[in-house]
């Protein structure tokens, strides 16, 4: 930690369709975060240190240690500062995800209730696979094994239960560790709502129970909350399986409406596909001029489409705001999460339409759709109409579509990876033994405007990949990885020579994409899959995980829930907690004694490369393997 | 709002017990709160104003408006900042009491269930007319009604059921606008974790939506998680009836083994009371040298066990540092909520034992005993020994009692008063129609050392009680209001002549003890019930709330929830929404037009009043009544 440098605010010249846009938006007088950051920059001391309170009205406290202003008016000093912003950081991760995961176990719901048309099972096997999992009935009408699965879940979200249903996919080992430092989560809510209580003035002012309770929070979040939203997901829109779409800003299509679905959820996107094939609305755009309507995906949404449906993907969380400046956007539709409030004032700079589809994400500005499970394709025809009809002031002389777009592979489930190697994980076991994969890396998380745009994730992806070691990406990291050509099977090219021959035998790119930031929870899974066959707990695993550009709260959740299951996680940043040499020294060594693994923070995506290498190859020493 | 000036931090020269305790304290060398208070000032002003945000790691951001920094990195400009920080401190505020309400529910499940001794159904007739109230069975088993009211709450903290059980209670036309804008609360912990989703980067970005989640958030509390709180409190405990006792620090004394509880929760602290009465453990005191065990309450634990068993309060928020410094507390046994952290480091420089019960809440330094229901008068007994251990330790010396007690009166819940009324709200509303009682305002909350401490409590009071408003009182403004003589029958001599004549007919005081933080809710309903009794909705009512020295996000979610119910509430202070004028406007006025009451901000406690008094005159004047 001694060595980090804050990385700067980056605002010259990008390369390749980045640079291109951001010259756009200069001559067109748009802003974007870019500017913004400049404009923030320097940022605030305290509140970067973790080091500022406002939780109370005798605050707000700024705390300055070894000087004067040692402490806060109750008491606090600045590892208990830390610590509560630090918890509370956490929580709003883990909420949001978890809230997300209620949106589609309320769906499910609807289907078993017989509530909604617009919705239903894709995916039975999996669903009668989870109720038997769940020690619910599994056979007979689906629509009430259905019922019975969200009803088992919705117990979760509950204060009152026989426990997370998903817990047990655990090793034991884990389990009772969780137990003994009483960390087990034991409600998706109650978990969250408990350390806003905690973090209240004079409730919790232990920093270390409170960094314990934020590992218990992030778990309620990544086997509860994340891992509900990935498998009903997979249930209503079925589990995904290999597939071939492309990615960049090139998905545009200058003679097409285009819309792109932006946000995190599944359930709005998948009608606004629907709706977009329907032939009277294909027509209408047709007579509009557009030789068709064409769906692209921005974000997590995009993820899920990706993954589901091989819609093509425009771009990360850094590309939302260029995707407008392309000229060719007609409307965005967006649900939550990582929407930047900024997107509805740059539509408003061109012809793009703005809609909201959530009754908890609204956005002043925008046209503002409340779907539902019942008026759901409805209201996607609307959406999609109004789309059309934008298509109509679209200028052509201020649209540019500076690249073509790149091949990608995707929808490497656990299902279809597993599925391919016969049902076990005994071949993936025995490639890792053999060193064909040495180990495996999750690249997961966002972008940053204070780093070189999606530089990190690929350079840290050849470092590892090219070191024999497999990478799964989810998230925004997905679209860095397409550029780069690490997700088609000529991505063994980049490869260590044994990675590289299994990928060619298989078809397989090096980076398997493995879906969206909820579906950090198929790593998790996978994790514990490959634990109990090997009989071991998680962190004995050649596993690691990396967020190299992160920003958001629930990236933060992300990487403590990975870390309290027991998988080391690499941060590009570190989070808002250095004024704490306590909570800074939990996260980067000490929770190894703890939980088996911590957190690595490293700016420099090749050294941070080496860490992971080394990382690896202890832990496969340790199982007795080769380096 | 425009002339609200700031008030100073006074750290001058105090009258009374807390005066001559701060002297005392610095000649011992001990800090205190306005200490650190005057240290941290000049606060932060973006902090101040709501204009930071440190939810992600693309900010740390502060928002100037109209100036260069007039957007976050994310583009969220100074309303969005401001209404996100709010809606989390309001989150706070609710999941702090909502969490305490679960831990009475789960005690109740453990008494119904069998599972422990320590505790029972002290008010089995209440118990019975909330199972009736809930549509469950209410005869039989004891046990067993008490299994079904503790799972029915259960459900209200869950995503999945009937609705919040107490919903009910209000008057219909309240329910239908909650059902128009979209606020009735769904479910205690949903609706903070709603929140922490809706505050994520992206996700709601309207302002106005932020602050009627922010309502929904703070019903969630007052009409579901404290309403539970008291409710089961209740059955637990028993039901409040008028009782009298003492207030002040002249309630520790110097020839006993004096016991602090504080906190807010009354599950450990009736432990302590009994356990002090054990007749070894009594006999070990008199050994020590003690002529006895004296337990004596701080904070909202103190106003828990003054309503109930009227033991002596010996002070509030302000006064928690100073009851150490008097060098008699042999112990200060602590829950949660309210305690400044800076407890533990003042009882190390006398001879009292820190003692923390309560899982979710540590201190380092403390001494670490973890209450369940299970374990509970076993481990009451062992920390009552430990206090009559440090009784050994005591220097006289170092002993300061400033101050001999005040009598007061205590124990008004519904019960007590409508049942001394023949048991319907009809007396009551005659008193009102007639003048005797021209309206009522609840006086809550807390101290905050930038204000003289209890100063605008009284002041407040007195002005109202003399233009024959009634006072209703909880929380930290108790002690403040019977150090000034208002809650005993005598106290009718501040009152005007009306209010007056009917205190002493009925033998009260003109300021009456409702309870703790969490009772408001009992001031709710109290609402509720005239409401109903008169056939209009609650914002008719001659009634307004206060918080004149507020300092914690309890005490905001408190103001909020009374505002969304319909009772204009005055704050002492102003949140930290003043970088918005969006958001500043709404709640002062705004608000009004959406449910039909407001906040008023004024520092000066007799303005104040006369604001209150002329809303109080108008709400008569539209009933038809005399001004």
């Amino acid at each position: 930690m001694s060595e980090f440098t804050k990385p700067s605010a980056e605002c010259s010249m990008w390369p390749g369709e980045t640079g291109r846009l951001i010259d756009k938006a200069r001559s067109e007088g748009v802003e974007l975060a870019w500017d913004r950051l400049a404009r923030q920059t320097p940022q605030c001391n305290f509140c970067e240190m973790g080091l500022s309170c406002a939780k109370c009205v005798m605050g707000p406290c700024r705390i300055i240690p070894g000087l004067d202003r040692d402490k806060g008016v109750c008491g606090a000093d600045a590892d208990l500062t830390v610590a509560r912003n630090f918890g509370r950081f956490v929580a709003g991760g883990s909420a949001a995800h978890s809230d997300h995961g209620r949106d589609l176990v309320e769906v499910l719901h609807e289907i078993g209730t017989g509530k909604t048309e617009a919705y239903g099972i894709r995916d039975e096997e999996k669903l009668r696979r989870l109720a038997a999992e769940f020690g619910l009935k599994s056979d007979g009408d689906a629509r009430q094994v259905a019922k019975d699965v969200a009803e088992r879940l919705f117990q979760d979200y509950g204060t009152f239960g026989p426990g997370l249903a998903f817990l047990p996919r655990l090793p034991k080992a884990r389990l009772e560790l969780w137990e003994k430092l009483e960390i087990t989560p034991r409600g998706i809510d109650r978990e969250p709502v408990e350390m806003l209580h905690r973090t209240h003035m004079g409730v919790d002012c232990d920093p270390v129970s409170l960094c314990l309770h934020s590992a218990r929070v992030a778990l309620s979040d990544g086997w509860g909350g994340s891992m509900a939203g990935t498998e009903i997901s997979d249930v209503i829109f079925g589990t995904p399986s290999p597939c071939k779409t492309k990615v960049n800003l090139g998905v545009l299509k200058e003679d097409k409406v285009n819309i792109l679905v932006h946000g995190h959820s599944p359930v709005v996107s998948e009608m606004i596909l629907l709706a977009a094939a329907d032939p009277e609305i294909l027509a209408e755009a047709k007579n509009a001029g557009a030789a068709g309507i064409n769906i692209a995906g921005l974000c997590c949404t995009g993820n899920e489409l990706l993954m589901r449906r091989g819609v093509p993907l425009a771009g990360n969380h850094m590309m939302t705001e260029l995707t407008i400046v392309t000229g060719a956007v007609e409307a965005i539709v967006a649900d939550y999460q990582c929407i930047m409030p900024s997107l509805v004032n740059i539509s408003q700079c061109y012809h793009t339409k703005f809609v909201t589809t959530s009754d908890k994400g609204h956005f002043p500005g925008a046209e503002r759709f409340h779907f539902t499970p019942g008026n759901a394709l409805d209201l996607a025809k609307k959406v999609v109409r109004l789309a059309v009809e934008a298509f109509k002031k679209r200028d052509p002389a201020r649209v540019l579509i500076p690249v073509e777009p790149v091949e990608v592979m995707s929808g490497f489930s656990n299902e279809a990876v597993l599925g391919a190697l016969g049902g076990t994980p005994g071949p993936l076991i025995e490639a890792i033994k053999a060193g064909a994969v040495r180990g495996a890396v999750g690249i997961v998380g966002c972008n940053n405007p204070k780093l070189k745009q999606d530089h990190h994730h690929v350079t840290l992806a050849r470092e590892l990949v090219k070191k024999d070691i497999l990478v799964l990406v989810t998230g925004c990291a997905t679209s860095a990885m397409g550029k780069a050509g690490l997700l088609v099977p000529e991505g063994a090219d980049q490869a260590g020579e044994k990675l590289a021959g299994l990928c060619r035998t298989l078809g397989i790119p090096p980076v398997l994409h493995v879906g969206s930031c909820v579906d950090n929870s198929r790593i998790m899974q996978l994790c514990a899959v490959l634990a109990n066959a090997l009989g071991v707990d998680v962190p004995a695993l050649p596993v690691a995980a990396s967020a190299p550009e992160w920003y958001s709260e629930k990236a933060a959740a992300i990487g403590l829930y990975a870390v309290a299951t027991g998988v080391t996680t690499h941060l590009g940043l570190p989070p808002l907690i250095l004024g704490s040499p306590l909570v800074t020294n939990l996260a980067v060594s000490g929770l190894n004694d703890v939980v088996g693994a911590c957190f690595l923070v490293e700016p420099d995506p090749v050294k941070a490369g080496g860490l992971l290498d080394d990382l690896i190859s202890r832990k496969r020493l340790a199982l007795g393997l080769s380096a």
